[in-house]
């Protein structure tokens, strides 16, 4: 039930548990970008609302948080500002105005946040991480073949149990077109009705197809030949007798054979009918897929044309993109792992004693340890050894009256309840050798 | 001059040495922070607008970046959600939310943007990472003591070459007001004056008190125990006489004692004149100063009934804040200690020998090393070796024919220009042994 309380609709609060696993997965997807020389770039939350609208058509522009103006402009009820909706426009920007600032080519990745005013559901936001690396300036399939071998090892890194990777061309698809002799003015609608080929039955798509204007036997040969146990040979073939679809060939080989040192076979395949719904593409196309995981949980592309549709410079550009928001509730085990908060928390039993107490936790934290003082109000023993064990803390230190005239402090190990005093000048090197063995 | 494809007024691109740099900065303080049992927490980016405004007052009301309502309702020109503008409020919200799934005392850190519409500045931003640490639910000056000593251990790892911590407490000022016989009508405005003087000299303050009504020589003799050289010993004689004055007196020792072996002597002074503008603090308060920087760059204090004010549960805290943005242009040699982009830059001599130079590049990344094929459209080995040492690589990897043949690569190191030619099957244990022996 929301309360007022609760975060703005579509958001969440991230508290440490959740923190902690998901900036574990970004130092992950970060240090596999950066090995492959990729840059970090940030940009503003928000951009200038002339920057943003009209890029990607009026849905889209639909889904944009726009920003009231603001002073004495706020009573116009107009916007002059918006929440950034993906990475790609401030990229075309960001190249704009740093051109010659910039490596070429400029391979980049940028994780952060993004907004789009959609309707909330289960795992979709308004407020979510988007993950891209692209690399501008080169028309190479090397470069491809980078931005997908990067996706692949930060998948796999991840710990991501089983995904494939499903590849094909915008080239391919336009000499299956020619090949299959499919009239130009209904290509689109064609490519839009063979994308939902993994989700619908054969004979549905046919249907469509036939809806669409296709004569009924061409789009039953279509679908078999995209279907068929040996659906890929037989595209291969009938791909072989035109231009087009060779030169599409030949990037889909180029790149599995560039990647066949270092994707493990079986988990990427020529798959002919994988589409991509986005018009920009202009060459290699691939789609992640997981079992048990409708849609896709990652992407990329070639789109040679695209920055300078989204107001940048005509430079050609390859990129791949992780759905992270998709994949972090697929990964192992994250949450069980959590250390505790805390490992030496420190009790203080009398006020008069606070000073060393306080010391003593120093002294952890100078061997390493996560440590604390307990803050609260109890002097009893127990209230404050339970503290510790909800702190997950593997050690406490316990300094009482008894101590103090010893010159020693106790050191609990919370998980078996043995005690042993040790003399304060070593608790530090006590509590670090401790902690060595222990790991 | 400001261009169209410059980011928003006030907001700023960072390009991959600046995002390094911030990211180390936010990383040395993060792992400070957890050492203390510090927790992360992340709120949205955007709260209920009715969250946000009414905390702090109409002026700072004014700087709330607010979010035009989506839809339908975008016509009527109203907002409905706002950009935070601190990390406070949404903690109000979030302890409200989730209270009794929070361990208490919650001790969490927030480093994130927040977003003010001031007029943009020298050091001054419109977004800007914003870095609190808190404690809630204790009244203990323990806490106080441990924020104050997490945030002087988060600037010393920084590396933050010279700062001082200026203490005090409200019930100090409480109790000079006492002392000193100041009307009660006129304590507010007297405290902000007193505030006045590390930038105004004492004849000002002096005249500005008379103005707010206080009798010249009293004003006089308040300006003259403060400005003192021997300012806090005086101070404290006054202090001693009142009940209130005593006990601020305490509190500022308590926490001068716990922080004595913490905190390198110096480095910490009761300071009675340091006043904190804001109004919400109940107890100690604090600021870090750094010579030739205007202002301060850390601050905290004491707030017991805040969290009640912004709208949370009336439940006592303590915190300290680090002025991030300020601090990272005094950080030493950040920038220079920068690496390259890349550790091992492989050349691309001839299109039929792509799949073994991608495999060169995949073998030092398996070496834990940084690298990248070529991909521009340039054949020539200067150009490509001008490409290696623009991205900072310190080895090249150059495969042409005569490699080919000879079943070798040759690797170049980019700082001697010597080679030596390495059997293609040993190319990744010979980077690993290069790369050992270079740190």
């Amino acid at each position: 039930m929301p309360s007022q309380f609760d975060p703005p609709s579509g958001t969440r609060d991230f508290l440490a548990a959740d923190v902690e696993q998901r900036e574990h997965a970004f130092t992950v997807i970060r240090d596999v970008f950066s090995r492959y020389g990729f840059e970090p770039l940030q940009t503003p939350a928000f951009e200038r609302l002339d920057v943003l609208l009209g890029k990607y058509g009026d849905e889209s522009d639909k889904l944009v948080f726009k920003i009231l103006r603001r002073g004495e402009h706020e009573a116009t009820g107009e916007a002059d500002l918006a929440l950034r909706y993906d990475m790609t426009v401030p990229l075309a920007r960001v190249v704009a105005a740093y051109g010659s600032q910039l490596p070429m080519p400029y391979k980049r990745y940028a994780l952060g946040p993004v907004w789009r005013a959609d309707r909330p559901g289960k795992d979709r936001y308004r407020e979510f991480v988007q993950c891209d690396l692209d690399t501008l300036g080169s028309t190479s399939l090397l470069a491809d073949a980078e931005t997908l071998s990067a996706q692949h090892d930060a998948l796999a890194e991840l710990g991501l149990p089983d995904f494939t990777i499903q590849l094909n061309s915008r080239r391919v698809l336009a000499g299956m077109q020619e090949a299959f002799a499919i009239p130009p003015d209904l290509s689109a609608g064609v490519l839009i009705s063979l994308d939902k080929l993994d989700k619908l039955p054969p004979g549905a798509v046919v249907a469509e197809l036939t809806d669409r204007g296709l004569a009924p036997d061409q789009a039953a040969e279509l679908v078999a030949a995209l279907t068929a146990p040996d659906a890929v040979d037989r595209v291969r073939v009938a791909l072989a007798k035109t231009d087009e679809g060779t030169a599409g060939l030949d990037q889909v080989d180029t790149v599995l054979s560039l990647l066949s040192g270092q994707v493990p076979a079986g988990r990427i395949a020529f798959t002919p009918r994988m589409v991509r719904g986005l018009s920009y593409y202009t060459g290699p196309i691939w789609e992640v897929v997981a079992p048990g995981v409708a849609g896709s949980i990652g992407s990329g592309g070639r789109y040679d044309h695209l920055l300078a549709q989204l107001g940048g410079p005509d430079v050609p550009g390859t990129g791949s993109s992780i759905g992270v928001e998709r994949i972090l509730p697929l990964l192992p085990g994250a949450a069980a792992d959590r250390r505790g908060r805390l490992d030496v928390a420190v009790t203080l039993m009398q006020p008069d004693l606070e000073v060393q107490s306080f010391g003593f936790a120093a002294a952890a934290r100078a061997a390493g340890l996560r440590a604390s003082v307990y803050l609260g109000s109890s002097a009893k023993l127990g209230r404050q050894l339970k503290w510790a064990s909800d702190a997950g803390a593997r050690w406490a230190v316990i300094y009482g009256e008894r101590e103090h005239e010893a010159g020693v402090a106790t050191v609990r190990d919370m998980r078996t309840g043995q005690q042993v005093a040790v003399p304060t000048p070593d608790l530090s090197e006590f509590l670090a050798r401790a902690a060595g063995e222990d790991s």
